[in-house]
């Protein structure tokens, strides 16, 4: 590991960027039209700009800088990443799901506008996420849009992130050991984590055992990435994290923190940092700001 | 017309043919993994086998066919706008939408399972739609594959489908005239019925008019289709129709039944299907049974 990872002022600085960028294309892509359907079209924008950490962008940017693909490219489908992450907050959120009043500080999608307000919106963003993808500007070569739409609607629906979600709902019909847990937050968040890093190699079409480096740090990330989620919920702040804390206690869920322990857990997220920022040798200097993220993903705050 | 077109029994026969191809392709499409996620699986099984008319998967078959396009192709594209059609159902069904008990004379999906698992049966299906129709297996040309995802992804969206359901949520806001009625109608069904004509076009890289035939032919029979929606809302049956009538009465809703009356209404409806099937000389005899389809579009008691 080079000095520059060991420093997260450049982390910090590329993080702020990759925001500002994502913030103004995400403006750029969700213009709203003339007609009363601009309801829905407000409610997208409301959900997705202005707010997050931005760390799927930017893992799509870093990965994607490794092999030098314009940016016009990698920064549409950090865009497209987010719209389905933001898609999949607004649908958690609602009433028949966690039920939550508040997200990143703010009203929830719902509470802002209203139920059938919010599920479109989910839709439509999880929709445009597609469009976006599949269009010319994404990519040159189609065969490249292609793999990145079919990798995308994997990582996100019921073999990915939607059957995490599904799993989640039915952990209490479950004993549910570190086991289960790991397979289904790999499900509910890793594999969108997993595309992120991927979705670089596949826009520069990268040779396979770079894409596998990728894919091996996102796996690892991933899991250190929620087991610091779980944390926060125990030890959080809420008006830090911008959301409710102690959901998971409060609602009996089986956690890494649960099933671990504060001590064992914080353990194995900062192990699993570690480990991700191995996967990364074959890459040089050039992966110092992915290596920095994996200790700031152990280490944030909210 | 040809004698062929006067006739409803190759009609019959060729949709039921259809139905059959979809059912088992989709049921293949959408196996059941091990594992507590499959209970989304099982909803979306729930929700899109065996049922309705598969009039979308139709149109793609019958304008694939007029390109001699591969049925392996063309049936998984019109899958995947089964899958989109569902979905959409799936989510109109719910509370915070039109709160439906019944839906082809079965309970809705989220009153079969629940309203967390609807919600994500519905996310699930849009996803694999995408997901499917990006695979290599839909088309050699992953140029052909990426127009397909934009086009289907433009149907459906905000601009489309969801704009459509948005405007439709709205309508008492607005006083709907016959023009406001006909473009909310254009976007929430017409998009969708409209991709499904193209596609077969788009699969088989026809030329620009024979493109364009379609698309005209698909404007008039979506607007067709949904003036006898609104006919059997007033008229229908709800055994025969699978689902509750009188509905859009009751809501107080603005329709082209309510708006122009019966008599006119269903004028208007046989004077679209007349004007449709004129847009398909082009295509000679081949297109005699796309020919029938409007009569029974406008002639369907459900």
């Amino acid at each position: 590991m080079s000095q520059a990872a060991a420093s997260s002022a450049p982390l910090a600085d590329a993080l702020k960027h990759t925001a500002e960028i994502v913030n103004a294309e995400l403006d750029h892509l969700l213009a709203v039209p003339d007609g009363p359907e601009s309801r829905v079209h407000e409610a997208m924008r409301y959900a997705s700009l202005d707010g997050g950490k931005r760390l799927r962008p930017f893992l799509v940017m870093q990965s994607a800088g490794l092999f030098n693909v314009a940016e016009s490219s990698s920064l549409r489908v950090a865009c497209a990443i987010e719209m389905v992450h933001c898609y999949s907050l607004i649908h958690d959120d609602l009433p028949c799901m966690d039920d939550d009043d508040l997200r990143r500080g703010r009203p929830t999608c719902h509470r802002q506008f209203d139920e059938a307000t919010a599920l479109l919106a989910g839709d439509a963003l999880l929709t445009r996420a597609f469009e976006t993808v599949a269009a010319a500007a994404t990519h040159p070569d189609p065969a490249v849009r292609c793999e990145l739409v079919w990798e995308l609607a994997h990582a996100s629906g019921a073999d990915g992130m939607v059957g995490g979600q599904m799993v989640d709902l039915r952990a209490a019909e479950f004993a549910m050991d570190v086991a289960a847990i790991t397979r289904l937050q790999q499900m509910k968040t890793g594999r969108l984590i997993g595309f992120s890093c991927e979705a670089g190699a596949v826009l520069g079409k990268a040779p396979g055992v770079m894409r596998q480096a990728l894919r091996n740090y996102a796996h690892d990330l991933g899991l250190a990435f929620q087991i610091a989620d779980d944390l926060l919920d125990v030890e959080g702040d809420a008006s830090e994290v911008g959301k409710k804390v102690g959901k998971d206690a409060g609602a009996g869920k089986a956690t890494f923190v649960s099933l671990l322990g504060i001590e064992r857990a914080r353990a194995q997220a900062d192990m699993l940092a570690k480990q991700a920022v191995r996967h990364l040798d074959v890459f040089g200097d050039k992966a110092d700001l992915l290596r920095a993220t994996a200790s700031f993903v152990v280490d944030r705050r909210s």
